[in-house]
């Protein structure tokens, strides 16, 4: 299985179009040690043909222009991609869907809530659906597994398990509207295999991490993980107010509970930190917090990453 | 007033993710005499410090770090990006908003039905208004004047004469919400005079040109105006199937009844087109189109192009 990073930043890229914190200001300064990153993407494939996006980022037209095996491969109007997989509702999630609007046929696997907050509550999103042979949407358990299919329907080779990481919606969801909605199908956690070998976990948004979770991970040779906030309280600090990284539904890296400390347990999968935002300092490869993370095994994804599994 | 050219290609930017034309296969090979264009976006200001976005494009995030005057100049979150003004509710228009989310205070001018698409029809555009003290829509009629406010309220010294252009709403407008809504409020022409000198005409998308938009033109120094399509069956060409420009709402550039003829008499302005399809044969410096553009007086924006009226 390939894999390729896309993008590795959280919500509002890095820098970010309206933080001048530390990072961002020397970074467009030209001073940073470390990289500029796009908002989190990542696409998967079986076969170097046929591609799977897991969520679609709001900077997903420069990802795909800047990723050539995702180019049309035909005359006219092609792409060789066939489906995407959406994990959550966040606006850094799904507002690459937009992108995709260009009368192109492929398949989107959501939970039914998400496909209601979609398709419901969004009608921006019918855009998605002005032809019949546009876009099939492909309802998914919050707990099951399926296979990705082409859009002849075939099976591409890839399975995925989805479980439920938590049930916390997007802010922009509605008290009222959340009361109706399941739980359960609010944020996922996926494990993607290949038939041809390599795992997957592919997770950048977790608020918590117990037991079952890290049985989980043990099973995956590739790890891309919330890497969102450095410390709990780091947004509060940079904006002088907001939530903390656990109330944004983030497990913060540092600290006796975050996660270096949590997953450092876990053995078989290589660690990687992707949705990474604008304001951790570990972005920093001069900084201690950069040099504690390799330390601990970890790697922090760079857009233009891949992996073969 | 200072006028920058963040983006002049129209919905789908040039190359399109989907799409294998001519222009995009021979662009993505490096054989085009012509350059790679992001989404139409429209950024102006009067004193170089407070700006105004005319739309909001899905490449928004790309283009507001390509230009360092919309970088923040202050610690912490911060921009000098004052207001956004939008003419339509097409999706290459408004998507931008959702780049803008991050908490930071700043208003919205749009008419009336097009909030009401915003606000009442996509929940996701609630991310603009999570804190009391972020985005202050303000409603502007279909026909009239009014003036570009500082988020402190204060006088920008830039007035705006806005006039309805079409009665199209977006594809993803449904027809009973069409019903509900304001014809004219659908898509805006606007002439934005800076008090300090200076007049723009900005209208990326032309349905028809008519004597009385002709007396407009006449008075400005500065036209951008709707260069989406050569022909009016450019797309279903390429396509195979799907609506004229006409029916899209964009007069094509050439023909009896194209742009270039309709506009031939216009004295005053500076013409250029922005809002240019990727399909559109004019992106191509070494053709023929081209050539008969810029013959006429015409030219073709690029990303990054400022004006100093």
């Amino acid at each position: 299985m390939r894999i390729k990073i896309l993008g590795s930043a959280a919500g509002g890229g890095f820098p970010q179009w309206n933080c001048n914190c530390r990072n961002c200001e020397s970074l467009r300064a030209g001073t940073f040690a470390g990289k500029s990153r796009t908002q989190t993407q990542v696409a998967i494939s079986s076969d170097d043909r046929t591609w799977f996006l897991l969520n679609t980022s709001p900077d997903l037209r420069t990802q795909i222009e800047a990723t050539p095996v995702l180019h049309p491969q035909n005359a006219g109007r092609d792409s060789p991609i066939s489906a995407v997989l959406l994990t959550s509702g966040d606006v850094d999630q799904i507002a690459g869907l937009l992108s995709l609007r260009e009368l192109q046929p492929f398949r989107v696997y959501c939970t039914a809530s998400i496909q209601r907050i979609l398709q419901e509550d969004n009608s921006v999103f019918r855009m998605l659906n002005r032809a019949a042979d546009q876009v099939l949407w492909t309802e998914i358990s919050s707990d099951g597994n399926f296979t990705l299919l082409t859009m002849a329907g075939k099976d591409s080779g890839i399975s995925c398990a989805a479980f439920s990481l938590g049930a916390r919606y997007p802010a922009y969801v509605s008290q009222e509207r959340t009361a109706s909605l399941k739980s359960e199908d609010a944020l996922l956690g996926v494990i993607v295999t290949s038939s041809a070998g390599g795992r997957l976990a592919h997770m950048p948004a977790v608020p918590a991490v117990d037991e079952s979770l890290l049985q989980r991970l043990e099973d995956a040779d590739l790890l891309l993980f919330d890497g969102t906030f450095w410390s709990d309280d780091e947004l509060i600090r940079v904006q002088g107010s907001g939530s903390t990284a656990r109330e944004m539904g983030h497990i913060p890296v540092s600290g006796a509970e975050g996660s270096l400390r949590k997953l450092a347990g876990l053995r078989r999968p290589r660690k990687v930190f992707v949705h990474v935002n604008n304001t951790n300092p570990m972005l920093d490869e001069s900084g201690p917090e950069y040099r504690e993370v390799r330390a601990a095994g970890w790697e922090v994804a760079e857009d233009g990453w891949g992996f073969d599994l």
